[in-house]
């Protein structure tokens, strides 16, 4: 059975190595608070205005600015800064934390629409990090999409209607 | 509704504050790879050996060195190292990652009882690295039993017998 990072490298093209390449060097000294503060502002600004209803509503019962600060701390935190989010929320714990969302790869490619927009109105982010944060997003979000599969195994085994093999992960 | 992180610091009694004191100082350059593997490979000698049937189970799918190789190379990256952890296997994603596993309040005791002892008679780790370290699991661990709690409410959802709203996450 395909790992999580053996689907998210096949859905996303983004094979692991280029996924974390955000490693090699520290995003957070290199570009910032402000500037990951204005990534996800701008970020958001877009997904709470978007034009397409179906992705816009899957947002609806979260208020933009927690959105925000979710965001830029987990990816301060991330991208070699202080812990911030951990210190307010505990583990990013990924997937269950977008367990309430349905993360299908429609949903996927919508994200990162906004986010490569964002990315690219976002001043003081050299074309370097760019790449760099570009491939990790793209990767993580269908890790993401691997993640939301599991709940639907989940519901086979919570219903026993299917045999009760644990999740491979 | 409680939040993951006041569940964890409540079960656990370590305050979000002292679970992640383990960010003040860089643990792994402190410490280094080798204190790392060895902790794990003592403490999973000691869970691989325990007495205690119901404990053991849980763990009788999956190989020893395995299990020794994810804990430690998420060790490393959790405390400053190389990202060693999410270059194989993508990211921590900690309570998906225990789903297949009944992560109950005994369960964490139990886990946190080998790992008291793995800490202790593991060389090198100087006293206020181990305090550090135990609240860090201490909490982990209680954060992980309010992850498992999530899949209760999901059970529900998937068979229809109760309300759908999302888990607060």
């Amino acid at each position: 059975m395909q790992s999580l990072q053996e689907k998210a490298s096949e859905w996303s093209g983004v094979n692991p190595n280029d996924a974390f390449a955000i490693d090699e060097t520290n995003l957070y000294r290199k570009l910032g608070l402000q500037t990951f503060i204005n990534l996800s502002t701008n970020f958001y600004n877009r997904v709470y205005d978007d034009e397409e209803e179906w992705f816009r509503s899957i947002f609806a019962n979260s208020k933009k600015e927690d959105a925000i600060q979710n965001q830029y701390e987990f990816f301060v935190q991330r991208m070699g800064g202080p812990p911030l989010y951990s210190q307010r929320r505990g583990h990013p714990a990924l997937i269950a934390r977008h367990r309430p969302f349905p993360v299908t790869r429609q949903a996927a490619e919508r994200w990162l629409h906004h986010m490569q927009q964002a990315l690219e109105s976002t001043t003081d982010i050299d074309s370097d990090s760019k790449i760099k944060l570009l491939n990790f997003f793209r990767h993580t979000a269908f890790f993401l999409v691997a993640g939301d599969e599991l709940k639907n195994q989940k519901q086979s085994i919570a219903c026993k209607h299917a045999a009760s093999k644990p999740a491979a992960v």
